[in-house]
């Protein structure tokens, strides 16, 4: 294995790539990248055994070949290399010699033969979506993934197709978040996956902002692929039924708040300084034409806060774990969001003004 | 105790004062800031015992008092406020109100009565000097503290007037960090006190890069004060003897390098990270006309690499641990540096090219 890179793009891809290696891993081959030299380019393997990350960087091959490096070395390296074109050669007892003008470097390597076969990309995506809206599906909806194993099909997000559209929903049994997304093309296979909390966060930070590039998605026994330009990305999926979350979704309400969503948000974390009651964080809305916000935490203090609302429906007093309410109202960017709510004991219906491709459950909590 | 303030100036207020408290600390009283109106100011007060810190605020007066805030809360409370004017009334019962416009907070408050008194700032200056170059004084030296608990003198920065200059000094045993400043008046009273890493860690927080302000320091009974605009800082001092460093400092060389800052640092950043030899972390010197650097970790890899180097004197080959050389030379702000040796058992002696105000040396580490 022989070939001359660009430093740079190499580093590009290996940040990637590493994400893929669990910091807990024992399997001593899983903790290195495997570097594969094909056709001119280098392909960038790494797996903790549920994902798997593939990453293709274009380099001058002067013989095609492949070796596993530590991770984390290697990695390390390439950061603090200078940017110029890095020459890579491997020498017969698998030792990698790693050079650029003024330096030479020389890693020991290890063989390929005992790495992970990854699974194959099935023929004919599902689906194709831009980056940017997939990132932003993913950061509206990926907060309400339950953090308890109790019920494994909640510590992930549904991906389902309905008609010509994507839905994502996360719901952790207290909220529900669900997002939609119109395809250009109506989809012709069904899907319907739960694709874990390790997948959404690694699949997060590998997405950038940009409204040009297509991401599609592909999945065949149990697996699900996103495919960039560079990157394959491949996670296994949550078995199991995803409850059936329309049936909750109230279409209906007897009072409704429109609100300025950042001044709400300010307004909520405050009172939450102050609502330590017992083990539970409470913060009381008394609405009327104005909104009240009260918190107390016993020997600390107490908050009162109102705050004006367009109101329409009967009054009603109702509370909730703040931390909820705010989590939604961080990734709502319009200005302004609807409150609806069907009495104190059912739950408050959260969607930004603007649009109607989110929305956002929570239930309260009961004082009485 | 009433009074009305800014928003903003309480923040900036309370932001540095809540660093003089301990979070470690058992006592009740010391978890909270002390609050005094008195003369249209209000004063705020922490301290661990070892550092004290007052900082002044403008406010509207309507009548003078004191009482303790729990830190966190105040602080959390306080910058989650909006931008506007705050109202702060003390009840008969030691609760505090804090209102603006649309909220209401009541605070349990505490007596004063158990708040250790704080030492009274003494008559008469020792020097000052403006709060940009106190930063960048304490920059160059504080990463040279020792850590270890062992030797108590080697745990602070030493504070010297030798004539008109201020020197600062810090070591720990292994590398020596010394700084000198000249100051515009030759200081009358002599002043030698080592001020220990918590007050000097704490006042790099408080400084800012400020040519115009001035920083007064006075010292009494053991207690060193640095005294701010609208900050009183003291603590403590350490007893006992800081070693004779003039003796240690070489005067003499035999190899003398001059080198690009940078490039040398990330040069010796990369060579760390192959460097762990045992326990050791060792990066070697070659030096001719080129300055050759190896390091070796066994079973991962090793690297060598060569920088262009102005050379006078003699070749050399010289060992050192890599972090106590990059940790002097990413605190040099100037773009070349000398490195002077005096064979491969004595100290090694950094110097910026431009400026006879910095040195620092490190001790080599013997391999053979």
């Amino acid at each position: 294995m022989e070939f001359y890179c660009s430093q740079e793009e190499l580093l590009a891809g290996i940040s990637i790539t590493q994400r893929g290696i669990s910091s807990k891993t024992t399997i001593q081959v899983l903790s290195g990248i495997m570097l594969k030299v094909s056709n001119n380019h280098l392909y960038l393997k790494s797996t903790d055994l549920e994902i798997t990350i593939e990453y293709k960087v274009p380099v001058k091959t002067v013989t095609e070949g492949e070796i596993i490096l530590p991770a984390k070395i290697l990695t390390d390296i390439v950061r603090k290399m200078p940017k110029e074109e890095i020459h890579f050669s491997m020498t017969e007892d698998k030792n990698v010699k790693i050079k650029s003008s003024t330096i030479e470097i020389d890693l020991t390597g290890e063989s390929t033969e005992e790495f992970p076969k990854f699974p194959q990309l099935p023929e004919g995506k599902i689906l194709g979506l831009s980056e940017l809206k997939l990132k932003n599906m993913l950061k509206q909806t990926a907060f309400a993934i339950s953090t308890e194993e109790s019920r494994p099909v909640l510590t992930g997000v549904l991906f389902e197709i309905k008609g010509s559209t994507l839905n994502l929903i996360a719901t952790d049994g207290h909220r529900l978040a669900y997002k939609v997304a119109v395809l250009e093309d109506e989809p012709k296979t069904p899907l319907k996956v739960i694709v874990p909390r390790k997948a959404i966060t690694e699949l997060q930070r590998i997405l950038v902002d940009d409204e040009d590039n297509t991401i599609d998605i592909y999945v065949k026994d149990s697996i699900v692929f996103f495919v960039f330009e560079n990157v394959i990305f491949s996670s296994r999926v949550i078995e199991g039924k995803f409850p059936p979350y329309q049936q909750i979704i109230p279409s209906d309400n007897n009072t409704k708040l429109k609100v300025n969503t950042k001044i709400l948000q300010t307004s909520i974390e405050r009172a939450e300084l102050l609502s330590r009651e017992g083990a539970r964080s409470l913060v009381k809305f008394k609405i009327s034409d104005i909104l009240y916000l009260t918190s107390n935490t016993p020997d600390l203090g107490s908050l009162s806060e109102q705050l004006p609302v367009d109101k329409e429906g009967e009054d009603l007093e109702i509370a909730f774990n703040a931390k909820l309410i705010t989590d939604c109202l961080k990734n709502i960017d319009v200005p302004e969001v609807y409150l609806e709510f069907n009495g104190s004991f059912n739950p408050c219906l959260i969607k930004p003004v603007i649009g109607d491709d989110y929305l956002h459950l929570v239930l309260p909590i009961r004082t009485a």
